[in-house]
């Protein structure tokens, strides 16, 4: 943990500031300024800017403007955001204390509130927090609270990646969707941490990422990741993988999960994630999904039971980006000042699914943190997989 | 055909020029004023201009400038030119003549040297010229001939059309990729004429059209013309149809060809069109390739053998549209503008191949305009298919 101004950016994993490469997380506390550290990932890639929140209402507003976006990173924020709101308490009364804390709860909580990963990370924090007798060690144990959430978190895409990087042979070409990356969690990331492990272990590899339109995570945020890790890679139109794999330039799909159902092994994910299984599955190459053990529902019985989030028909009729001249790395304007535009013809609709479900015969592993798992093994397994009746 | 200055806009099919619907073609000859009138399809979706060449350089920068594309409008476009350079001839010298018909049809080539179509067509109109014995007589018969060559053109489209239109039932949803329509012909379109045949037999049906990553000629230009004609439609990105297959949402699949193999019944055409092949098959729905005649190869063996043309890496990493507010229909500045957005990180690179090849065993059938085909009776039926030994 680093403290004080002398820092002006805290990043996560290997990130180049000034061209040279310095290690650090997606979400971090500083506990001298009680400010939260947070990349603006609506600036990525094009503009690389931290912001430190202030106050809890600065970082709850970090949470809702999706500064901050990802299950894994926001949970962390959020804890660490409740941390920060106990130590601004002033004064040593106990009961306006509480009072207190439940406001801050309820303040970060609303501020994603479909969201289940912020609350229970929040739960967590207030837990510890019951084991101290004065406000000060209530708010010492919710700054240690809220550290230790966050190094859970990282330990478990570390193990992911533990458990994943032995799939991973020199020379691979490797295809990735979206952006299930550090970006996405404190550290590391789930279907990009085998990707970092094996190259800390030495192994050369190549990766394409699918663009994923119509937001573009893999070409934009996915793509970043790879560049400041030094990690080969080339960006592709969603539309290209089939003819890559057809001509045999793919060996590895490496996917994410949104919501895994325990009972039956399907997988909700990106929208395009089923289309790769299918193709994988034709031509013969593994398809793994990466994914925390938070992210596994025990209750629906069926994919189908998953809403599909229907989102904004812009995002499929335009894009975000920076204006440019088409051959040139370098945008024309100021950096960072992304616009829409629209591609599409202006008196046409468009249907903008936002997931999909892959069937288990499309599965080939799914990696844990406590190992890979057959789709069909996960009930049989669930108490290991962190099942609770 | 419409003469003189009192139709600034000469249109194809059934376009909207200030709210009525008029049908034209998107590639018309002016005999009066000896001028060769086409749609700029540089600027659609986003702006309706018509560009009238003066004299045959200008046609042929009107080619080479992409101003029209796809194979069958630009062989009626280098048919008309000839046409016109040969119009423009003053005098009887019929050695002198003869040279500056050469002229004409060399630069009109020039303008797209690897393309074979325009080559073609200028061919066939130069053979019927020489059955006139005065330098008169052979541009009235050059005129005839341009005009017969277009529309012979528009009759393949209309057989297409007839032949494909028998598989639309009502209340069907269909699926399209890229734009196999009458931008790039001369009329009617091949991938489209099923479509507007049937809407013409009073069929109601919706079509889903594939964006077309990475330059969404799907939804920019198949979205455009399915708008002029009143065609119920939605653009998606090219990820959501796996999605709207398992929802049993898509009934059909409706794409072109810019090469088929007639020994092997494989297909060559946009990339993509492979991967959703693949999809309609896990899902039983039937796939149908449009195209007409002068797209058998009847030499290649083998698909490998087809070269995929790798394009330019800077379409992968951004898009080209007009800067807009997101959720309106409406573009902000003056609409016609496009610009160039970079989506991608700025330090990634992109692998762009423009083509795939989709197996015989996945697709249903090939309607050309001597009727539907099973890609593997292609050989055995090849003489009613055009094969001149």
């Amino acid at each position: 943990m680093h403290c004080g101004p002398s820092l002006p950016f805290l990043w996560a994993m290997n990130v180049t500031v000034g061209g040279r490469p310095r290690h650090y997380r997606t979400v971090t506390f500083d506990r001298c300024a009680n400010t939260v550290c947070l990349i603006d990932q609506r600036l990525l890639p094009h503009r690389l800017a931290l912001v430190r929140t202030q106050d809890f209402k600065q970082t709850a507003a970090a949470i809702r403007e999706m500064i901050v976006r990802g299950a894994p990173a926001i949970a962390a924020t959020a804890a660490y955001g409740l941390a920060q709101g106990s130590l601004a308490f002033r004064g040593s009364d106990w009961r306006r204390f509480a009072r207190h804390v439940e406001t801050v709860m309820r303040t970060l909580a609303a501020a994603r509130p479909t969201a289940v990963d912020p609350l229970n990370a929040m739960r967590q924090v207030r837990a510890a927090m019951r084991a101290g007798r004065t406000v000060a060690e209530q708010q010492a144990l919710a700054v240690a609270a809220a550290e230790e959430f966050a190094n859970q978190s990282v330990s478990e895409c570390e193990a992911i990646g533990r458990h994943g990087a032995g799939l991973i042979r020199d020379g691979m070409r490797i295809l990735t969707h979206c952006n299930a990356g550090w970006l996405a969690c404190v550290d590391i990331g789930t279907a990009t941490a085998p990707l970092y492990m094996a190259q800390q272990q030495g192994r050369k590899f190549h990766v394409f990422c699918d663009e994923t339109r119509p937001r573009a995570q893999g070409a934009s945020l996915t793509a970043w990741e790879l560049a400041q890790q030094g990690i080969a890679h080339q960006v592709i139109a969603d539309s290209a993988a089939g003819h890559l794999m057809q001509r045999g330039e793919i060996d590895l799909v490496l996917v994410g999960s949104d919501r895994t159902l325990g009972r039956t092994g399907e997988v909700a994910n990106k929208i395009g994630t089923y289309t790769k299984a299918v193709l994988a599955h034709r031509h013969g190459i593994p398809f793994y999904v990466a994914l925390p053990l938070s992210t596994f529902d025990w209750e629906l019985a069926s994919g189908l039971d998953i809403p599909i989030e229907e989102r904004d028909p812009a995002e499929v009729l335009g894009a975000w980006g920076v204006v440019a001249e088409p051959g040139s790395d370098r945008p024309l304007r100021r950096p960072g000042r992304r616009v829409y535009v629209r591609v599409a013809n202006p008196t046409s609709g468009a249907r903008n699914p936002g997931f999909d479900i892959t069937p288990p015969e499309l599965v080939t592993g799914l990696i844990t943190p406590v190992g890979i798992f057959k789709p069909t093994d996960l009930w049989r397994c669930r108490e290991r997989l962190g099942w609770r009746g």
